[in-house]
């Protein structure tokens, strides 16, 4: 019998080559050892609810009151819920005609996309216009619609930022275009050099590759820094020399666990540096409700906000969006609370400020208590998480670890990743997922397990770490042939 | 300057290419009148809850609670919620960890998949495995991860019915490959016939092309036709004589409007024909919320059921479905309740059978009042609806009238279309958008409109038509030269 269409050497080669480490082989075996009845720490992904955070309170009762309009009607519907929440829903159900169980315009509900010009106006100082903001199930979607309406095909490249999050070397193989490495400098705190990224795109071109867009992570994933006003300056005179599409992956921008280097957003940088660049460089940011102290990730609502593109692109970005008829609806709401969020004076502001500063400061508490916990180990080092929600040390194997897992068949970090899962039930990601230097290992976890429950979990993984090195390294020279 | 990467010039050609006439030139028209102050009726789009229908309440009661579960330790919470609906959002809740603000695993929580085999199974007496079913934002998004996963490039041809929802020909523009068109016969009720099918895929070959799958859509989307079971078994031998994947669209499947002709699943008629074969076709069957009584649009949930599609092509599937994290979790509940839905005994059983059964009769009652209607004007004809949720009546345009489109630069339907929208205030979307015969006419309107305003909306479309047609028929020949 001739290969079907879908047996596994027949399908899209594109779909065979994207990676995503993610929920790779490590998320794979600890799901597996979950069945299995072991206890499974996952920070593997930035999934703050299955870590035990809560939801804000008054965005889920807003959206609850939308789901159930009949509620409004309901004389107990006040014992239940507080007045601004019951009038905020009635706001959102004003804009969307039919409710929760209609198809939105394909670009999201008009109102909503006004709150999120608002939002950006405020926080920049520069106007927004709604008209260019798309909403999206998730940052993730947003991305992937902006990068196949850039890539072409293999001769497409894109600049991404090594180590990166995997979304985006996964969406340009599926797009079948290149990606263009640039590598963050881990001794300069992760920071990113105008001089390395003229040498990533002079080797591009010398391949033949066109490179059309730079991705920018800040606050890094898996990297944790957070970009100066001055580096970015020197980014975006980068790409309009080049004549690239920056891409401002900005979904971290509440989480910021510093005063020093405060986010602060391309387009405000790109407004700031006026005409002619302010007027030309095509810029597209990227946001989402299910970061920062919302972690709304099952919900899949996003943003994007295109500047400097023209009107007929536009256009077609709106034709393919509506080919999938429209981003979820609840998700809408969430991200009109997330940039339009309850007001001093308001019944539930003192509740929600409590709440998000409350989220917020512990996740403050426990970038530090996660990095000075990683330093304090054999052979780790590791950059204080300046913002997202990610520690990503460098774990220093001892060669006879390396050797270990040549014979095991592993990547040198998956070996001691999978190691580290099976001892201790944490479950992380390794480097190489990301991309790293050759010869330099990394894991990326999260900060997010509870606070209470970090200092266990940071012993125990001292333990593991620690005893792995003393079992792998050399300590006996002599008896090395 | 030359061209920056998003200037329309150098995006992505396939962009360009695709079409979506449901949200095309009649649909920005409508908008723009409505924005103007004109009263529209949007029948463009199979969207019930912007046309008045209202949601089952038990579902959105569950949903609700689960977006709000610190209701659940209020001791008011009976004031507002019945019992089953408070049993059913911890029946939920306690699937998925960390609720609705949590990823879920990428191919949807488990307990819902389970629940959605237990359905088929019903459905169909056959075993259905929750492994081999995926749960999805809406089924456009399941059509989109399978065709991608099939389509490698231009060489690569998907067999689609024309007329044919457009979510297919965008689709395989935008993954670049090649539609391949097989007619339904509107004289014999949009039926399909195995030899048309043959031709087309001789043909296909003739220039290059592979076929490696076909499309059909049951019932029939714009063409409201329901599939018999002979039908069905020519069609899936037909795939597996010419080594076809079979995409079985049965988002419809709740929508039947006549009793002659019952939904029959492919799966089950698959299943039926026995090995080998039952044990060998590929087969990938599409179902929703959005659809069926439930008209749950704007939530955007669906599923897929994978049938003899080995093992590592559903691990490839579930790779590209982790990219995106997880489908939005709200959705997923209301797919669960879809697929187990209060039963004889539950409070809420009485309820939830009067809403449904409600709007389903209705449903029936305006199929019917539409093709009639339809039926009665000057030039047209219509196959009556007997399934899904559209008529797809066929304009005769007179010579005078095509001859006027060619002057105003239009194609005639669209011509006759923006004609009708003008004048009546009716969204309708030009059968062109679907593909129709040569020199031959359509529309397609949704049959959502409220039953109420059926007869209102029936006779202003006649007495637009029957003056268009007096208007541009020739009832004196000699005047023409």
């Amino acid at each position: 019998m001739p290969p079907r269409p879908l047996d596994f050497e027949s399908i899209n080669e594109n779909v065979k080559r994207a990676q995503y480490a993610v929920r790779g082989e490590l998320y794979l075996r600890a799901s597996e050892l979950q069945k299995e009845g072991k206890k499974i720490i996952f920070t593997n992904v930035g999934n703050p609810h299955a870590l035990g955070q809560r939801p804000l309170t008054f965005p889920r009762q807003v959206v609850a009151l939308c789901q159930a309009p009949f509620l409004l009607e309901d004389p107990n519907v006040g014992l239940l819920f507080p007045a601004d929440a019951i009038a905020r829903a009635k706001h959102y159900l004003s804009m969307a005609p039919g409710g929760l169980g209609a198809y939105s315009d394909s670009r999201g509900i008009p109102g909503v996309r006004k709150e999120v010009a608002e939002f950006i106006q405020r926080r920049d100082g520069y106007p927004s216009d709604p008209e260019l903001i798309y909403l999206t199930d998730g940052a993730s979607k947003g991305v992937m619609q902006i990068l196949s309406t850039i890539i072409r095909g293999q001769g497409d490249g894109i600049l991404v930022p090594v180590p990166q999050y995997p979304l985006y070397s996964a969406t340009i193989a599926l797009h079948g275009g290149s990606l263009v490495p640039y590598y963050l400098e881990e001794t300069e705190n992760w920071g990113l050099d105008a001089n390395d990224l003229r040498q990533a795109v002079s080797q591009a071109r010398y391949k033949g590759i066109t490179v059309r867009a730079m991705v920018i992570i800040n606050p890094g994933n898996p990297t944790g820094q957070c970009l100066s006003e001055a580096n970015l300056r020197e980014i975006l005179r980068f790409c309009y020399q080049e004549n690239l599409v920056l891409l401002g992956d900005e979904v971290y921008q509440q989480n910021i666990y510093q005063d020093e280097r405060p986010f602060v957003s391309s387009k405000k940088v790109l407004m700031d540096m006026g005409p002619p660049i302010s007027r030309e460089l095509q810029l597209v940011s990227f946001h989402t409700v299910s970061k920062g102290y919302w972690g709304e990730c099952g919900q899949r609502g996003g943003y994007y906000e295109m500047t400097n593109i023209p009107p007929e692109t536009v256009d077609e970005i709106y034709k393919v969006a509506s080919v999938s008829l429209s981003p979820n609806v609840p998700a809408q709401i969430f991200m009109g609370l997330m940039v339009n969020p309850p007001k001093p004076g308001d019944i539930s502001y003192d509740q929600y400020v409590r709440e998000s500063k409350g989220i917020l400061d512990s996740l403050r508490r426990r970038a530090r208590l996660m990095t000075d916990g990683f330093n304090s180990c054999r052979n780790v080092v590791c950059n204080f998480t300046e913002g997202a929600m990610y520690s990503f040390p460098q774990i220093r194997l001892p060669p006879r670890a390396i050797e270990a897992a040549k014979q095991a068949g592993k990547v040198p970090d998956v070996f001691y990743c999978l190691k580290l899962l099976e001892a201790t039930g944490i479950s992380t990601v390794p480097g190489s997922g990301f991309g790293q230097k050759e010869g330099v290992f990394h894991l990326r976890t999260t900060i997010l397990p509870a606070e209470e429950e970090m200092p266990a979990i940071m012993s125990s993984f001292k333990k593991f770490n620690d005893e792995f090195m003393e079992q792998y390294e050399d300590h006996r020279g002599y008896s090395r042939m």
